[in-house]
Order: structure tokens, then sequence, then C-alpha cells
């Protein structure tokens, strides 16, 4: 490590939003075509190799950032390898964020993005987390817009469709020093996707809800002061273990727990909810957990979610952003309150979760199937409605 | 992400170590050849370049590992760049982790390696937190002393100098999914190294000490729970925006405190150690973070450190490998108990602390220069004599 001094990076000016007139600014306008004729095939719906998540599209929008000049041209080329120095940074000190989105092809036709400003805010959030440079999240919705306009045709054809949309920003610069990454690589890249909210891997039980298992008291993902907040690497490859030690017990993802109380955060990579009738007023409340603590992530689904359900379940259910622990979350079962439980995010959408287990407990909740009062799957169907552009809606943003 | 099933790495048998007749095993004994004949110019000693920490020798070694078939036959090649997919696992979820070494040419001309296998050992547990492939430690210091052998003729010319070495396992693997990576390259450079514990970059004040600032309370490196203890890149790029903080506000490295009571962990990326009278005895006592609750990186150089006071200063300083909190430090510095601190690590050896600014306090510490008595420049000549051969001993392992 080193006592090396380090620079901000140009391009923030600290809150992570663009400086304007310093160097050159993230700038959708002078994309650069470097487009190709030898152009892969198209995995077929529901094929096996949609599960194994690294098929891309034909082409990828890269940008390179320097510390002297900021921001160069961004260009859409053929997908394809990357070069990368062995010094580089993103390779040692997980100088890494990204996103997570997705395009839908409608049933009009039409296709749409989701609410892409917040996942670009995001970005630019995470990014000045891990010390990346800052941009202007608008750049990026027009970049990855123009990505789209390439590869959509082809590889989104059917009504009802969606692929899977990964930017990611990374510290490419050759320095093993303690220091802000000098060099940056901004990528967008377009990669078919399963639908895990309806479909199972080949092979695997098709049983559509999830069984979640708690995290153990030696396994944090996060914490207050640390980065849970923001969509970096640095939250993800250390929880690759837990996940698969949780596989092998025969659970799909980890329900994560913080602290001696077992306040409860996330679920895999999803944000957790659950449908509580409260003790005294046995009103339906949905419980999730606060961002106050910036243990979790800030999910567009999530927002989503909660947003819907103030404004069309008002009288039905009300929100509850407050933390709960695994404890109440077991009382409450207990008492025969527990209504329901389902995990929100981009790759899963909305899933039922139909288990928790803690410690030698089952937690069992209904089935999916067997629940037809479940807000879950109304909240997902409006959802959908606005994705798919049954409903016209703002957070439905067409590209034309 | 994903609920694809997860693998379990080959070459892994869940505590790292390697298992025997299970596909391809790191074996160094099958090592590939392919020099160049392009040589590099070498950095002349105390130039600017080598504080750029990115000058790499002639040579690397790689090794890919697969799922498939485990570790293939490693090759020692010309140092450039990798090829690495937009969708390898290293980029996106931090499946990455490294060590930090040096080789020093002894003043009796001979080469060396300061306790090479423990190094090795901890990349394996490193390895194992972020879900990369175990393998056996031994066959990664025989690579190591092989790509030494090849460059140290040329780029460790002069007695009395060293190089770094740093080892790095990276997930290659192209894979979206939340899983174990299908693949991974292991690969070690030798790059060339400041002195920071006798020089300054240029232009920067001269002064070899130290200076220390507390982390915010909003900002903590690791938890336990977390990954502090591993060596992986997770732990490094989201503390790079306090480290750029201090330097900012004119102080070195943070001193990266835990909890609300503030308990001492490291600073910056190295570990902390501070010489306290004792209370009742009067009697110096060696306090430093204990590695009990993982939240530590459990170094070479500290433990070195803690074995040399133990076998030679046993008389005259305890050693206490406990918690302790900045208001211990904080309260033996204003009843005069706080005698000396300083840090120790790869990068930085051991080096004298200054100044600690808690808050609005300064804690000063007497300059190097103007402590006789200190025991961590008689520590530190002891190492350097074991590093360089002045002394012989089991830590100093000599590459034939």
């Amino acid at each position: 490590m080193s006592a090396q001094t380090s620079t901000r990076p140009n391009g923030t000016n600290g809150s992570g939003a663009s400086v304007k007139g310093v160097k050159g600014q993230l700038d959708a306008s002078k994309l650069k075509f470097d487009l190709t004729t030898a152009l892969k095939d198209v995995p077929k719906p529901g094929s096996a190799e949609l599960w194994e998540q690294n098929v891309a599209t034909d082409h990828m929008v890269t940008c390179r950032w320097t510390v002297q000049n900021g921001w160069e041209d961004p260009v859409i080329k053929p997908f394809g390898d990357l070069t990368i120095s062995p010094l580089a940074s993103c390779l040692h000190y997980a100088t890494q964020c990204f996103e997570g989105m997705k395009v839908y092809r409608g049933y009009d036709n039409r296709v749409r993005l989701f609410r892409p400003d917040r996942n670009a805010k995001r970005l630019v959030m995470s990014a000045e987390r891990v010390s990346l440079p800052g941009f202007d999240p608008g750049q990026l919705v027009e970049l990855i817009k123009a990505l789209v306009r390439v590869d959509a045709k082809k590889w989104l054809p059917e009504p009802g469709s969606f692929r899977y949309i990964r930017p990611a920003l990374i510290g490419t610069g050759r320095q093993l020093g303690v220091q802000i990454p000098k060099e940056a690589i901004l990528m967008i890249t377009l990669v078919c996707w399963p639908d895990f909210s309806t479909e199972s891997p080949p092979g695997v039980d098709p049983r559509s809800d999830l069984r979640l298992i708690t995290s153990r008291n030696d396994t944090i993902r996060a914490w207050p002061g640390g980065f849970g907040y923001a969509k970096v690497g640095a939250n993800y490859g250390p929880s690759f273990a837990s996940h698969c030690e949780a596989q092998q017990a025969g659970y799909d993802q980890v329900l994560w727990l913080l602290g001696e109380e077992g306040q409860v955060t996330e679920a895999g990579a999803s944000n957790f909810f659950a449908v509580v009738r409260d003790e005294q007023t046995s009103k339906p409340v949905l419980l999730t957990a606060p961002l106050t603590d910036r243990v979790i992530l800030d999910g567009v689904t999530r927002r989503s979610v909660l947003d819907l359900v103030k404004s069309r379940l008002s009288e039905e259910l009300e929100v509850r952003e407050a933390k709960f622990t695994i404890k109440d979350i077991e009382a409450a079962w207990r008492n025969g309150l527990l209504q329901e439980a389902f995990v929100s995010g981009t790759a899963f959408f909305i899933k039922n979760v139909s288990t928790i287990r803690v410690g030698d407990i089952n937690i069992d909740l209904p089935q999916k199937q067997d629940n037809g009062s479940a807000f879950g799957p109304r909240i997902k169907s409006w959802l959908k409605d606005i994705m798919f552009g049954g409903e016209d809606h703002e957070w439905g943003v067409v590209v034309e």
C-alpha cells in the first residue's frame, strides 16, 4: 500500500454530479458508431443458455475517462473482450460499480426502459463511493437508449420479452498504490436473461416460490458506515460463499440479518418485504427495511412497490419502512399474523417467498397459487403493465 | 442477480486447501517459459516514476483455472495486458484477492523472500472468502521464486534494494449471475516500488513520520462478520475516499476506528501499534488490535514484530494483543504514558507515527529522530537484517 498523494477524480464535485466547463464531460451526443456485420445468433426463448447469463448482444458502449482529460467520446462497437493491465485498479482494489436494468418489448411492440433515470443516478452515487468519476446521469440514459436502438430490433423481437442491461464503471488505471484511479472505463452491455419470476433453470424443481435461509451470525453482508447502499462489486463477491452454502442446504437465497438482534436487511441481492397484520388493528402492514442507516440498496423496484402501495392500496395496506428483526417475523408467524413475504429487484422482479428458515424453524408462508388475495402478485401485475406498455405511465420510458 | 445454481470451485475442499487427485492442481513444476527479448528500461533508484507504483519487470506468471479442468499449466511470459470479457465476474462482483510481498537483494548479493509461506497461505484464505479456487500454497511460492530467478538479475542488481511482488487471483468467468466464478486467473507481477520507510515522493515534505487522522463515525473499514481479515479488493476501493479526504486535510493515513466506543483497528492498509506504559507498573506495553474478531488483516510484518518482541524484548516490553479504543490512547497521552506509535506492513515496512488527529485534538508523539530509545526502529533494524541477509534467519528465504 502506498502513501501516494491522491487526486480527486475530474468530473465530480464531491456530490458526484458533473461539473460543467472542466475537461471532458460524458456526452452522448458525441457517440461514435463502429457497428459490426458479423452478427451472432440469438438464443431461443426458454433455451438453456439463457441461464448462463453470459450471452451478450452484438454491440456494447464504452467510454474512457482519464484524470488528465476527463471523459472521452463514447463509442458503440462490437461486443468483445477488454484489454486491461494486470496492474489495473479494478482487478486489485474493487474500484468498480454497476447497475442492473431491463429493456422491455411492449405488447404494443414499442421498446421501453423502466425508470432509467433512477439507475443512472444510483450509478453516479455508487461511483462516488469507490472514488470513480462522476457524470451527468441523463447522458448515461441516452447512451443506453442508443445501444437499445442498435440491438433491440434483432435481439428483442417478441412482444412481452425483455433483455438485461448492465452499465458498469471500472477503474482501469495501472496503479498499485492506494489511490483514486487515474483512468476508468464506462461500459454498457445488453445481455440475454431468463425470467426468474416465472421460470426455473433446466433440471431444477420448477417451483416458482423462493425459499430463504437466514445468514449465519458470523457472516454479515453490510453494516452502517460501510457501503451496503451502493451497487459496488465489493458487496457481491464476499457474499457468494453464503449464497452457495444456502443453495447446498436446499434454499434459494440468504436472508441477510444484521447485529445481535437479527435486523432483517436484504434477501440475496433483492429487497425484502413482509406483509404482517398489526396486532392491535388487524390491518395489514407492508414491512420493509429503511434506507436510513444506508445498509440496504435503494432498489428501483423496491421504491416502485412502495410508491404503488401508497398511491393505489393506501386503504388496504399500510407501508412501514422501519427496522424490524427476524424475531418480529417469527413472532408474527407464531401469532398467525404473517400473511405474505416477497422479494423485489430487477433480476427477480417480484417473487413470492414460501419459506424462511431460521435456525431449526421453517417459517412457512402461503404458496403463491394458494394465496389469491396476496398483495405481491397484484403489485407485480401493475408493474408489468407499466413495463410492457399495458398501462401508459411516466415510469415506462419509450425508446423511439 | 440470479437464482442460478452455484458450484463449489474445484481444487478446494472448503478449508481452501487443495485436494489431491481431483482435476488439475496448481503445479509449479509444469511451468512453461515464454521469455521476451524486448527488454524494458529499469527506472533509476530514487526516480520519480517509482512513486507511480506501476512499472512492472519484463515478465509475469499467469495460470488459468476452470471449473471443468482445475488448474492448467502455469506460464511465465512477457508482462502485458490481460484480455478480459466485459462480463467477467472480477469486474462486477469483486471476485478478486491479492498479496503484497517484497524480494530483497541482500548485502551478501543473495536474493531473498521474507516468510513467503505466510503470504501464500493467506492468499488461499482470501481466495476462499470470495469463492475463488484454492491451491497448494507451496506451489505459489515456487512460482514466485521462478519469476524472481528470471527477472532479479536485471531488475534487482543493487545490494540493499528490493522490488514489490504482487500475486493476485481474479474471477474471469463470463457470468452476470450471483454465482461462484467458473474461471479464474492467478497472476504474479514484480513491480518497482519506492522505499516508503526512508523516502518521500517528489514535491512532498520529506518528513519520514506518519500523520494519522481517525476515521469519521459514518465510515467503517470492516466489521465482525465481514471480510476485514482477508486481503480482498473489497476492502480497498471503498476506503479510497476516506484516504483522499485524510490527505486533503494534511494527513497521510486514516486510523480506522470501529463502533461507538472507537475501537482502534488498522492505519490505512497497515497494522497499528502503540507503546503505552502500564499505569500500575510503569512498564511499557506494546498494544495492537487482536485477530479474534477477524476485523483486521493478519499482517506478516505484524506477526513478525510480535514474534521478535516476544523472543528478544520480553524483559523490556510486554505484548498485549487486545481490543483498545482511541479513548484509551488519548487517556494514555494525557497521562504522559503514550511513548510511541508505529505502523507495520509490507508497503510501509515499519514507520513511526508522529501525530494522531482525533476530533479537534492532535495527539503528538515523539519524532523518530528525537526518540533514541524507541522500540519501532530497533525492531525494524532486526527485520531489515533478516530481509537483507545481515542475520541468517529462517524467515529470510534465499532464492538460489
